[in-house]
């Protein structure tokens, strides 16, 4: 059964008509689904930013869904154009890891998967297919949330041959009892530095952050700092995250991507010493 | 009766998937719902903003229309989360002010009012609160543009405990005859100044306004200037508005929010004398 | 019949409550239509984009889809409200050549041309009708895709009255037998080149670009050339584009909108020699 839903992540910015193709294209196959943008702003061609941003909006969508996630450095070459149907939704896409966040990470089963190999599916009246986004994966994330089955769509292809993008996870190193060393996976719109490290890891404890070479305190919310300064916590996502009440983190400790974030931990209740 | 629309009003951005995840929350709930974004763009954390736009897109939905509004500088504080029934429409979000707006200033009545306390309205599948835009305030709307009355949603509050945000209005300096004086209330997109000086104080008047040490001509229409010309008028929101034909007003002028506005009356029909 | 759709592109930015509000008067009408944004970040009053962009968008879009174009640099001057029925759609919005590029370039035919002069047919409750786009166009659009016929808008025009933006056509230099001389019509969002020269030129040939004093190779796709270099393709809007894989052309090249583009041919099959 499917909730009608699509979603779209990619990133063709809002500039120009590319996303409005895109649901011209679903209109033509089902004017009554819904579409939900969730972002078109991801930096141009950064997979890692796309598989965060998925898997960040991927919980919080009804059973069914069909995702239709287009940020593809590799189009015209190779790679295949997939679907995938999870135990909670669907994922329409090229094959080159933007999934592996939904997949790997939230350990979403997959029950099902196809290269969309039916030409029957892509965009009618057929035309060129040189934008996939528009050509193909919108239609055939069309006729999966309108409920045409995912078999229909192309040739099965084996679950563990899909094209995965592993970040290393965080690690606790052996020189550093009570350390948990991650890095930055995701500066949001705000400036906010989100971590590798799940927020699970620190629930219930005392723990503070050390990123670009200061120590900042932890707290529950923005407001638990005075404006302006740093504060670190765990994310509406679930990750640990360096925050500034009211500023940007980023501008505050000039971090990029990947940049190296350790959190110390305390003993429950205690105070952390280090 | 509802009309089954909400709408949407935050500072969070389109790069994030913030907004995404709010919609999602929504569908969960009621996938038929109408969402319509007024805008995601208001400057982080800016009330004025806020209460400005919500204010200025109000008059122009269906009656009943639910708008979710969220700028919340104390996020994570004591600031109650509340929902309010208005005789045209109900607003959901922080008690910080941001409804001031349609409430004081365009005087829509308050039927009720409410806490949303009652957690049964939340997010479900239940889960973190961290983001209450996603948990808490998108869901409170969903439930109630699908026709669970406002009363479900928590503990009635006393109207008169709403937290306002009152801005000075524009007044007639005793000092200057036939002079209104105000402030800029709100920048757009465009660089036009949009002043807190009703637009039905110049209606039918020979008027000008003085701003940035300039005097400025009035217009019915950005047309009625030379391009590149200043030119005031009462804009589409029903404001005394400085705009530049083809251009930035706030460019030209150097002029920031809170700048003063004054106009300057002639009498019906006659010039301006002063 | 209609499709109940209506496409919205304008240059209002997103940043302001102008786009929300033209949805509110479209809910007013029929909240049921389906209402996807084309883009609202136009250059301002850049009526050559628009005229593209709409163009671009306009042959996805289902059979009886209303599209409502507002990019106005006239609004207030005598320029007409027009609403046009095509083979294919509508289309509402200012008489200023901003539909030439579906009606000319696209060959759309036009069945029927109205102005939009019954006020019936404006927004409802009756207001100020200084934002057309608002208060006129989205309105008219609104009743268009909810059944309402073209000629209950306003009084019939003639279509040959309609106001044209016709761009120079690419054309064959005599001085240099096999090339064709074209220029920039649209530089999108990624830097990408778009000219005038329509791809079915090339197609099925041998074919190099000149441009900003450079050759560039012609390829199938963007994974053609190495990551940072220059290629030239036909987009997928259908006309002859300068790329760069993983880059911008734009900011390569350092070519604006106008610039000449030349397109050398070689014979079928051969190399391309001059």
């Amino acid at each position: 059964m499917s909730a009608k839903i699509i979603t779209l992540l990619t990133d063709f910015g809002l500039k120009d008509v590319y996303v409005g193709a895109m649901k011209g294209a679903i209109a033509v196959i089902n004017p009554a689904l819904t579409v939900i943008d969730l972002t078109h702003q991801i930096p141009p061609q950064n997979l890692t930013a796309a598989r965060f941003c998925l898997m960040s909006a991927y919980p919080y969508f009804p059973k069914g869904t069909v995702h239709v996630a287009v940020v593809d450095p590799g189009v015209g070459s190779r790679r295949r154009a997939i679907a995938v149907g999870l135990t909670n939704g669907f994922l329409v896409g090229p094959d080159n890891g933007i999934f592996s966040g939904v997949i790997e990470t939230l350990g979403e089963k997959v029950l099902s998967a196809v290269e969309l190999t039916n030409s029957n599916y892509w965009r009618t009246p057929r035309g060129s297919t040189t934008f996939h986004g528009r050509d193909i994966f919108a239609p055939a994330g069309a006729h999966l949330a309108s409920g045409v089955s995912l078999e229909k769509l192309g040739e099965a292809i084996d679950p563990a041959s899909l094209v995965t993008l592993s970040l290393p996870e965080a690690s606790r190193p052996k020189e550093a009892e009570g350390a948990i060393e991650g890095f930055i996976q995701y500066i949001d719109g705000f400036g906010n530095l989100i971590s590798n490290i799940p927020g699970m890891e620190v629930r219930g404890r005392n723990w503070r952050a050390i990123a670009g070479g200061k120590e900042i305190p932890s707290g529950n919310t923005y407001a638990d700092c005075e404006p302006g300064e740093l504060i670190c916590l765990v994310g509406s996502h679930g990750w640990v995250e360096i925050a500034a009440n009211g500023g940007s983190a980023q501008s505050l400790l000039q971090l990029e991507w990947g940049a190296t974030v350790r959190v110390l931990l305390g003993d429950r209740g205690s105070q952390v010493l280090y």
